[in-house]
């Protein structure tokens, strides 16, 4: 009888005050138990690094409940079925979803907040690209947005968070639409990565004391569209460049969930001033989130991997190893240290 | 020959800072020139008071150049045609527009910035009708506002400044279709008055401590639809109550525009905290301007018109009197003390 499978598991065990640290979880071994019927057991491979997922860690309100203190840290991930009792879920296969920050998922009918689905085989890409430029929360978050604001030939879209995993297959489609598309990163190599490497029409330096005066170079005729991941002044610079009729896609407000410290409303925040520019300027913002979306996914990805064959879609992965990294790796995201997706690699793929 | 007509003219002589005063103004008199050709004098008879006229006193970037310093106050109002070198403008025919902060005004071709519109002969409902419940600062604003948004049976919406010439109408349109409607005012006794008078289903007094108490037992299944007329720390929270596909009209921020005294992006303003909800609630702000929906005004004053006949919508005015009361009577908006449409009476209207 073969020795019992270890299960490394991150327990969230306290709500993070600013950065989430080790302290904040409990890294725990525990045997992986006797799959019952309707269950699978699978093995994580990759998980994906989000900024949402310092949301789940607060328990501010969000679009999930919390990730519950006590409980496994949620996590999106791609995982191989090991183990199985399941028709739909059969071993070997390759699956895409709410693996949980750990080796190892018991995959049912009850435990699973975001299902999971089997991948495609064979893989039109490389595996981590299902988190990435093919994925819920990279090229496919992009994709909806891009289709709620809808830029037009011509039109100015800038784009915050430009060199990131959604904000870099944003721009490219509005460049792929005709738009001119301006992007916002940190830090003179980005903005290079941005300019250079994903073609988009100029990047703005945020770190630059001159920010604002280089935002407004780059948009010399206002700002059409709004790909909108930062919040706070950063946004409401491009509030103030609005033309008549602009539309923003509100896809996340990175710069605020480090403050996501306690259910109150936490001075700290970086609000917004401009929202009367909303009204002067006739524009509109529309927050959403693609997990709505899920009927549009294969639509999607059959339009996002057509643009990376015609080579009018570059991405990128930053890769980081080892279950035991996660919050070091999750913490990256807040550093800017990343470019493109940032995943973590947790197993090999067992052929 | 008959003595020269005197003009009582508001110029405008610097910005505000704060409420405005009757230092940044110089009330001038002057006489009224001949008429050239294509010319008409037109004589005010009522000043429209509204929100939107502290914007135009300073220089911040709004939806029409500031009024300038050094010119007549711009204003809208009614007012009657009492010479004419114009055929399109025959004297004793009344006109709503930008008649400006004065007695009289020349009517031309080049110096309109809104263009007066000859009122229906006969008139189909009092004369202060038209900068109210039927005019376009007024139930016209509130009528493409709540077709933006579009309120469904059962859902709940929220208007904030209930009480007002525009939050008033708006909450009795989306009653009249169907919806559940909690207003937002100032004190007791407005409250009573949208309630008792205007029937909304509920009201909160945004004057008591208890008032995010008060909304959120007036709000217990959430908030579809949001009217807003306020921003600040009200807006805030009708962004915390928001339910799943949320939509706001946004219609002004009267809580800002005492504060626009220069043109930085000044401290002192009340910005919004809780924009990120718009994107976890997947919810959505609208601004608009009713001057866009021109072609619209028919309509609009059809369906309102329709809905007075069939007493299912309620209206007031506070009818101020004479020009030199002007700057006292825009500061009352701010003050909160008008219900419903708040006007100044200049003239009485010539049989």
């Amino acid at each position: 009888m073969a020795s019992p499978l270890v299960n490394r598991r991150y327990y969230l065990r306290r709500r993070p005050q600013g950065l989430c640290t080790g302290s904040d979880f409990e890294l725990v071994r525990e045997e992986v138990p006797e799959l019952r019927s309707a269950q699978a057991l699978v093995r994580t491979l990759y998980l994906s690094l989000d900024p949402t997922m310092r949301i789940w860690m607060s328990d501010h309100r969000g679009y999930m409940p919390p990730s519950p203190v006590g409980a496994v840290m949620r996590g999106v991930g791609i995982g191989q079925v090991v183990k199985s009792r399941r028709d739909d879920l059969p071993v070997g296969s390759l699956v895409a979803g709410a693996t949980g920050w750990q080796d190892y998922c018991v995959a049912d009918d009850d435990i699973l907040e975001l299902p999971l689905a089997v991948l495609p085989d064979p893989l039109p890409a490389p595996l981590p690209a299902f988190l990435g430029v093919l994925g819920v929360t990279g090229g496919i978050t992009a994709y909806i947005g891009m289709d709620i604001v809808k830029p037009q030939p011509g039109e100015t879209v800038v784009v915050s968070a430009a060199a990131g995993s959604v904000g870099s297959v944003a721009g490219q489609i509005a460049q792929a639409k005709g738009a001119r598309v301006v992007g916002i990163a940190g830090g003179p190599q980005k903005c290079h990565h941005v300019t250079t490497d994903l073609g988009f029409d100029a990047c703005v330096d945020y770190k630059a004391s001159d920010w604002r005066t280089q935002l407004d170079a780059a948009t010399p005729n206002g700002v059409d569209v709004g790909f909108e991941n930062v919040g706070g002044e950063i946004m409401d610079h491009v509030l103030m460049r609005l033309n008549v009729g602009a539309r923003i896609a509100l896809c996340g407000m990175i710069s605020q969930y480090n403050h996501y410290n306690s259910a109150d409303d936490a001075p700290g925040w970086t609000p917004q001033y401009h929202i009367v520019q909303l009204m002067t300027r006739r524009a509109s913002i529309h927050g959403y989130l693609v997990i709505d979306h899920a009927d549009r996914y294969g639509e999607a990805i059959e339009y996002l991997a057509r643009l990376i064959a015609e080579d009018r879609l570059t991405y990128h992965e930053t890769i980081l190893n080892g279950l035991e990294n996660a919050v070091e790796a999750h913490n990256m995201l807040y550093a800017g240290g990343n470019t493109g997706k940032l995943l973590l690699k947790v197993a090999e793929v067992a052929e």
